[in-house]
């Protein structure tokens, strides 16, 4: 991990890691999926599940990135990944990050086009069921999801602070080659490193300190996005507990030649960041000014999110004692 | 030149070149000024003149940077710097852009104390006087221009094709270790980069065709920018002839950590762009829909430098006949 | 030299080094092999002689990077390669590194022919002899150096340590256009910054410190990678001295949707680190604990390797004296 690969204090960005989660698991699958013949085929992302980063992630430190896959459906597979962070000085190893990628193969010849996954072998009935509910868990959840197409407002010009107007950030980026796979189509883990960017920098203008990324929510991409488009990306906070901020991150393409196409919605997700001081412990966060209907709706629904993922950990935890 | 540098046309960006220049005037005005004893300092861009993009740069092109000084007065030193590119296949090459940049130098122990610049050898007294002459000339451009502090507004969330709410895009960017110098300031030409990236959107978003920076107006960096902060570039057209587009980029900076600073307006700058087809020849560019009376008294003071500078073209090419 | 090109002690690595050299060394290359009527050429890269880093470079200084033709046989060229680093602030220079880089010229239009190469003057009889009497030799050792095709073993899963198994490290890269020539070949640079960038961390891990490269055997390119592939690079050591390290780095790659192409070893080499203090003085290093016949032959091999460049540096030094 390099420096440009890190915030000042060192930790290095959740955007990274998710890049590198992807890259592993594009690798992984598109060579899993080239095994048979017909057409050649690149696995496209269609969806990370929730995950957590366990443990920050420092400049110097080396990442192993491991991928296996776990489950394979007729046009779908899943990738589960280890990110392994070593510290080369001392030896020390510890586990940053686990995740869970459904990829789809899309044909080189025509991008429209799903092949089939080839199967895998399963060590016993059991896994290959555990897959399956999996399956079709994530199946049932992405038709239920629909992209938000809500259209983001812009920041009041003076907003007060810790408003959510204060903080809400965007960026643009033109989608350069090096942000492509070989079809020219972006890659999702390049999706999800410019949505943590610009999340951090929401997190920081609101509580002024040291910030990182605590866990993603669910991503599903809806639309691919291609060489050549603008990406804007647009972060706002939706709930704010003692010790940890939901950011909703928002990401709408537009084609800059093809204006017909116009603008649409491509990936939607919410990141959770906390606030840490020097000595990497978690600091309060400054509560949320609410103005308005909408801003408490999506509050209640942060909260309702969080009280969740809060249960879950503590269920987890109970289980494992 | 990668294939990152261009867009997808091939045309290498000007803020590519742009931040080729300044780091060669860097270069060689930091190596001039620690030519004597007492601090070790480093050359801080403060100004760039007016410069204009003579021939597109491709990909595969071997970009050749030269830097001379040029200039000396007691606390500032002016570089000219001549851009060659080479087409190492044919051995054809062409000069791609001429630019003069004015430097400070600033001591590694303490940013805020200007050091003395050694003096320069002078070829003739008349290239002396003559340097001399732009020196005053820009000193008291620099004076005259305040920072334009006038606060940006978003645009309205439904613009209309063609307005300049249409287009007006902003980046953020989080200053990283890679963008700075030495002494943890941002260089000129990263930030140089950045505001050629957003104006090129704006043109891409007003014309829908491959666009091309034509020229850059007098860039005056006013306050410089720390390692930590959050960048917001914002880019707006603010007149259109037949064939350019001259986009006002604003640069604002805020430190994220030490929130008392506040935000501030780093650099301001007009940029031409031009719009090219498949062939690299000039297009038509649609007529700007003007709204409001701040829109029409910025589209007024454009056309005055639009006409004022095509004036100044052609003096010189009646000189040159 | 920016941040991320270097360890977190400022050290630039040698892989940084060996990619500037590899990029002068293929401009020169393919602007002369252009010098003539027929197909437009690259010149690629075949071999590198051996190469040793002569002293460190660090953060800040400006790296000056000069390349020659100095022999040109029919089908390929050698190209002298000079790194000086600048420190700008004190205007202290230092030789950092000299390479001969040895390339074919191939055509744009069919990457499997080899063009002729146009002659080059000679200052002296005697420098094209002795440029004759290197082409000779470089030819032979070529023709007797056959890709190592043995296969990596992975590392036993609880490696003791200051075994080969504990520190032996692989990284896999997807090949993107970044990395690239203009037809779609990766750079030999990008390849060596790879392979220095794996034999880094093998270093680190086995000597828990701050290490630098300290020379490069002979390289061969025995073939080509192209984009769109993914290579896996293996660093393991071969064998320790008092005072450096012997790292063996092999090169694969296969293409991610052709798996009938199957994998193949693209190149392999020898690294040599030190191990260096807070103030850049060399310090011991754990002896190697050898395991098995193979590890033995290997080391073997390498303290024979060692003995002899040692005792070139030595009648070197006797021959200045």
């Amino acid at each position: 991990m390099l420096p440009d690969d890190a915030n000042i204090m060192g930790n290095v960005h959740g955007g990274i890691i998710l890049k590198m989660i992807e890259e592993a698991g594009g690798i992984v699958g598109t060579r899993h999926c080239n095994t048979q013949s017909g057409d050649r085929c690149l696995a496209a992302l269609v969806r990370v599940e929730k995950t957590e980063f366990l443990s920050p992630v420092f400049i110097g430190e080396v990442v192993h990135v491991s991928a296996d896959i776990t489950y394979a459906s007729k046009h779908s597979l899943e990738v589960q990944v280890k990110v392994m962070a070593e510290n080369i000085l001392t030896g020390s190893k510890k586990l940053a990050n686990k995740a869970a990628l459904w990829y789809v193969p899309c044909s080189l010849q025509n991008v429209e086009k799903i092949m089939e996954v080839p199967p895998i072998k399963y060590v016993s009935a059991e896994q290959e069921e555990e897959g399956r509910k999996r399956y079709e868990a994530q199946k049932t959840e992405r038709q239920e999801t629909k992209a938000r197409i809500e259209e983001v407002m812009p920041p009041p010009p003076n907003a007060e602070r810790h408003t959510v107007g204060f903080s809400q950030s965007s960026l643009i980026h033109l989608v350069g080659p090096s942000d492509c796979t070989l079809h020219d189509y972006v890659h999702g883990g390049t999706t999800m490193k410019l949505m943590d960017e610009v999340a951090g920098i929401v997190a920081a203008r609101h509580c002024n300190t040291n910030i990182v990324t605590a866990s993603v929510d669910a991503i599903n991409f809806h639309r691919k996005i291609k060489k050549g488009c603008v990406v804007t990306v647009t972060g706002r906070l939706t709930f704010v507990s003692n010790r940890s901020m939901e950011i909703e991150v928002l990401v709408d393409a537009a084609s800059l030649v093809e204006k017909e196409k116009g603008k649409y919605r491509a990936v939607s997700a919410f990141f959770t960041f906390i606030s840490l001081d020097k000595d990497n412990k978690p600091l309060p966060v400054p509560p949320l000014k609410i103005e308005g209907e909408e801003e408490q709706r999506r509050s209640d629904e942060g909260k309702a999110r969080y009280l969740q993922s809060k249960a879950k950990r503590e269920a987890e935890k109970g289980r494992q004692q």
